[in-house]
């Protein structure tokens, strides 16, 4: 049996980038950035007006003031989009509308609040700034300039960058595809009634959705019979069209439990099969070629939490998000109870927060096929592995679950 | 000029719930339930073994020692998915695998490290009792038992839950469609070179991003000229065909911004047309008949700014996400600038994290067509409208951006 941490660097260590692949842009959301973006333009491309208003010569408002009003001739006007081959001259204005260009000659932009006019007459009752409302040729970024670095995650923002470069697809980290073989022979659809000891195939669902919100490909296999050369066909199926292989169940010690003994057969390099994690104990991680495999439990919520641990960061180093670490933070535990000693234990429990401290509450009996305990929680507390009883007041290292935005579910 | 807080509860009262849909099971993840989710079934539905062993009567056992070791005779093995109408008498046991069904008559499991096993004896060397290793009928849930509320956001783990309970689809709130409607007449395709005076469509490419980022459907009318008329038919075919309508651009003070105009032409009822935020400034918001209309700014990070902080509540309200707040903290500005008076400025900046603080790097100038300094950026300091100058030291609200996980990649 070992450590979770030395499990995690064990897989950290055989996880490697598996490529990259082009992804029209829009594609490219939430993936990380597999190339250096370089800008192929100047931005903005010309001196653009920043405000609706008059382009002028600064010179000319020098001296006005609302005693001494200046008055300047508008000679026409520049839209967004238009492009004025014409010189402006002393005692000359155009009107100009936001993102247009500054014409030549002109060096401010007076906006349009701040003016009067009547007929083709423009009246300033101030001395305006050279620059003023312009946004400067290259200001944003200019030819060559490193735009966006590489390994960066591609956000709306970054979206909105690389449109405006021009790049109309972009080099990503290969998304990973992830094998998944159920085993139970008590496992039936779920469209189906179950009949005696029967159960419906939850974990398929579950995998296919915590891999699909990592944006990885699933390639589930699904219900396969604990009947040893199916599986042992399944598995080499999967481990020649995946890079990952998620098993789940029939990893234990049980005299169906065959994964391990075919892993071994196969000629896998079986780098544990143990880890001292509850719920989760049985789960063997092994290496064929260059692929990884995850014999994860059957129980179901064993099933997500090792996912959640292990296999997730995996897939998300593949995808060029080097993140084997989860952020965690004090929860005081709001109620007694006993856990088993030997192994990390993660309780789920629901996270509240009060005045700045997190308290965690009791959501219901961990046993680790109770996929409701885990439905009612919004976070996990994590008790060492030499301590047996946890009392009321005491303070843990504690995380939210699934990642995403979970904080603004607390309840304060 | 209204301020934020007004906009976004005249928004928030504005923003109804559209409808419900029912989804298959893997596509209703991060979608959020519209119905009370009842089970149909007992879980597990039956007594079932948590580990791999030997069913047996604990009586048998009361006396077993190491000294005075119990043998019981193996009947036969229960595999998961078997159902033996058998019932166990004194003496016997049966061989049982996790998950099969406790035969009758049994009501314990001795697991199979803890024996000894020649030919058909089984050998016990401790009392087991009552109830050990089993999980029994019901146990995790019963028949017409409330499983999942209604308005609970459906994570991998509900997946579960609801597969197990043999739900294949459910009823979600309906995710609204959102047509995007982008002016300016200096817009160009993004595969296009630029010329003279023309820029980039990128704020089309970052609507759909944050959009479709958010599981709503996006209309997308593209590029539209600033010709009144053709606007005109553009906003009544988005109004019709759309429950949420955004146009970027249009909505300022320029000859050219007929959008305001036409929503009144039209009947619709504007609410505001200033919001006192920087960047940001010209957002108006209106509503006609049950639909939703947004005119943005054009400038590419005024138009993100206001998209994060007023639209996207509006979308997750109606999908059932009631979440008109952000969760903020404390940040200390780490460099001196000069603001605006009169407007909250949403000031992008890179959060660092040290011993427990949060403080605030400057990423670029804060011109609001910059989105480079926003791809720069991984969270905001919010700078209250009467403050124009900063020093760095000065702590004020903050929070990350875009939502997603982002607390990860802050740098310690």
């Amino acid at each position: 049996m070992v450590n979770i941490d030395y499990a995690l660097n064990v897989i950290c260590k055989e996880t490697k980038i598996i490529g990259t692949e082009n992804k029209d842009l829009l594609s490219s959301v939430n993936r990380v950035l597999a190339e250096d973006i370089y800008s192929k333009d100047n931005l903005p491309p010309f001196n653009k007006s920043s405000k609706d208003g008059y382009a002028i010569k600064s010179e000319d408002t020098l001296n006005c003031s609302k005693e001494n009003v200046c008055k300047l001739k508008v000679k026409g006007i520049i839209k967004a989009g238009d492009f004025i081959n014409d010189t402006l001259k002393n005692g000359e204005a155009y009107k100009i509308m936001t993102g247009a260009p500054i014409p030549k000659g002109a060096d401010a932009v007076v906006k349009i609040e701040d003016i009067e006019i009547k007929d083709d007459n423009l009246f300033i009752f101030e001395p305006i700034n050279e620059n003023n409302n312009i946004i400067k040729f290259g200001e944003e970024i200019k030819i060559g300039d490193l735009a966006i670095k590489k390994d960066t995650v591609i956000r709306p923002v970054e979206i909105g960058v690389l449109a405006s470069l021009g790049y109309s697809s972009v080099k990503v980290y290969k998304a990973p595809t992830v094998a998944l073989i159920i085993t139970g022979d008590e496992l039936v659809d779920i469209n189906s009634d179950i009949k005696n000891g029967q159960i419906r195939n939850s974990n398929e669902y579950s995998l296919k959705a915590l891999v699909t919100n990592l944006n990885a490909e699933v390639l589930s296999l699904g219900i396969v019979s604990d009947d040893r050369e199916n599986l042992k066909e399944k598995m080499k199926y999967a481990l020649e069209k995946a890079d990952i292989v998620i098993t789940s169940g029939g990893a234990s010690v049980g005299d169906y439990d065959f994964v391990k003994d075919i892993l071994k057969e196969i000629g896998a390099d079986i780098k544990f099969s143990k880890i001292a994690i509850k719920p989760g104990k049985p789960v063997t991680f092994a290496t064929f070629n260059e692929k990884l495999f995850f014999a994860l439990p059957g129980n179901p919520s064993s099933l997500i939490t090792t996912f959640e641990k292990f296999v997730k960061p995996t897939i998300e180093k593949i995808m060029g998000k080097d993140d084997f670490h989860s952020e965690q933070f004090k929860v005081i535990a709001m109620y007694d109870f006993e856990c088993e000693i030997g192994r990390e234990k993660y309780v789920y429990v629901e996270i509240k927060k009060k005045d700045g401290n997190y308290y965690a509450y009791k959501v219901g009996s961990q046993c680790s096929n109770h996929l409701m305990t885990m439905s009612r929680a919004n976070g996990i507390i994590v008790i060492p592995k030499e301590i047996g009883h946890v009392k009321a007041g005491e303070a843990f290292n504690g995380e939210f679950i699934f990642g995403i935005n979970f904080k603004k579910y607390i309840k304060e």
